[in-house]
């Protein structure tokens, strides 16, 4: 595998945070794709309320968006060394913390900023600085890592299916899942990008179809439902989706939807790869029944853009996320390499 | 089967094409369900309109309303006998039939108004505007009994899912699906409907959670995605859907996202049932390869509500239909009969 032969610059030119050395500049996630708009957040409190309003999501791009707002906290501090900052820095930790709590690469990116602290000097500031630039660096780099390793298993004159916005958009650059995709593309491996538009919140038709024509890749839009009708179609070889979690049995919780593509690519014979950084795996976890699938709003189900689409008071479930069992996952991606087959022993021996 | 037991009205109150001895009145469906207005078709092109504009909308309410717009055509023409008469009208007929030419029982009800026109004397007027609710009331007699004959096969306490609207708005009354699932409320064995929102038109969202709302049934809707998440919860044990075209070996066209329902079903251990009258089943189509899918506006994807959900000038694909292979279904029910496990024999046993 050689990473060096694909141009990720080409197709990779979205970038949803920009750190200006003075503010957080956040490509506004709720307008896309109608309006492409960055809104400068000059203080901590300005970047957690951006994460909880969704101006930026994805689970490491929220992630490195709350390391940015520790610096911009920074700012607003006087202290000696790092352990006396850290004490002044907490109230505005646990704010960022509390902006989306189920969101696990925000304690995660927060956690590293604080051990970053902890062992910090007169320089605790340019300590800071420099650890979210670390973060927003390595994200991008294991994004590229796992295009490489991803694209690799899929053969020249494939199709791929795609879910949900695994992108740039969502995380430092190049994405997980569709940097796979990128890669693939700029490899000429894939053909041709199927994406799902996504429902509820349309992720699939406002994010990812925009975010890969922005590099001049041209993906096809398709109702969620279409999904099974496409795979017999035979146009699709592999289906490549992100992870919220990955578990220790190598069972995957995944956007709501993912479930169904699993079952649907196992029933036609085709393959299926869960792409994540291995900060989303989590060996505390034995399997998916332990995951508790967060539920949101059914008023989620009653509108689109401001436009109802159902009646008033009716029922409705909104589960957010659901869990595909590692039985119908051929491949998981993460930047340590590629478990093909996953399962409790496979997992042990990459990540126990 | 005792199909007295179930009270029919309680459970069925919505009528989508009122016939008021001088005119049509059609219950909007594009305006459902903010907005509860009959329409009023005083003339045969006003009704070719209405089927074109979708304001009336399901196979057998299409035919319906074609019926009654050879009606009202009939009282702008002067003729001594049937004979004569159909010449007269078949300009007429012809644009009820251009209205929307993929519809299967537009065709046959107008082909019955031409075969009672043709056995006509010079009562043709009135053996017209019998033959129309001729076809209204068995439509509706049909939906009943498969109701009756549908509900039989669901155990008492089960829960069931149902995509698109198969319901009174679809047809003279009832519903065929929706029907199933009315009589299996009325019945006692029905205790969870879940219904799917039917991307990309939202047939579901809008029509079939109002209609059965009406009823005094609560359904739950879900983003279709959700579907195989549902399945693996337990709440449902039977998926309940209508048909667009029955083969002669039982492959089963209907709305897109019925396939993947049918692999869920199968996955998850669950039944899957086709309800849809006589009239749908082909016989002279012998699978589902030999159906053509109509793909739509890929425009349908980019929009909803006149509110835009994806960029401008991308790809889509947006196929109207699936096919559902005969392997996947458990009942096909008609007003003749229930065919379990269908195939090509089965099917010629009870169609040939």
């Amino acid at each position: 595998m050689n990473t060096n032969a694909i141009d990720f610059d080409r197709y990779d030119r979205i970038r949803p945070i920009r750190w200006t050395g003075q503010a957080l500049e956040l490509l506004d996630q709720r307008k896309l794709p109608f309006v492409v708009e960055y809104v400068t957040c000059a203080d901590s409190d300005a970047v957690a309320e951006a994460i909880h309003a969704l101006t930026v999501r994805g689970a490491p791009a929220i992630g490195i968006a709350a390391a940015w707002g520790v610096v911009l906290a920074s700012r607003t501090v006087e202290a000696n060394d790092g352990r006396d900052a850290a004490a002044r820095l907490e109230p505005a930790l646990q704010r960022l913390n509390a902006a989306r709590p189920t969101a696990v690469n925000l304690a995660w990116a927060l956690a590293r900023m604080r051990r970053a602290l902890a062992a910090a000097g007169a320089d605790w500031r340019e300590v800071l600085e420099r650890e979210a630039q670390a973060i927003a660096d390595e994200d991008l780099a294991a994004n590229r890592r796992m295009g490489a390793l991803g694209a690799a298993l899929i053969p020249p004159g494939s199709g791929v299916l795609t879910h949900c916005n695994t992108g740039s958009l969502a995380t430092a650059g190049f994405g997980t899942a569709l940097g796979v995709i990128r890669a693939g593309v700029a490899e000429g491996r894939i053909d041709k990008v199927f994406a799902g538009e996504t429902r509820p919140w349309l992720q699939g038709a406002r994010l990812t179809v925009w975010e890969l024509q922005q590099d001049g890749i041209s993906p096809t839009l398709i109702a969620d439902s279409a999904a099974s009708h496409l795979m017999r179609s035979g146009d699709v070889q592999w289906v490549v989706v992100g992870a919220d979690r990955i578990c220790a049995n190598g069972d995957t919780a995944n956007k709501i939807g993912t479930y169904q593509l699993a079952i649907a690519a196992r029933h036609h014979g085709l393959k299926f790869m869960v792409v994540a950084p291995s900060s989303t795996v989590d060996m505390e976890t034995p399997s998916g029944d332990a995951i508790h699938i967060e539920e949101r709003d059914p008023g989620e189900l009653f509108a689109v853009g401001g436009v109802r689409t159902a009646a008033d008071e009716i029922g409705a479930w909104n589960p957010v996320f659901d869990v595909t069992p590692h039985e119908l996952i051929d491949a998981i991606v993460t930047e340590r390499g590629v478990i093909e087959r996953p399962d409790e022993a496979a997992m042990k021996a990459a990540f126990g």
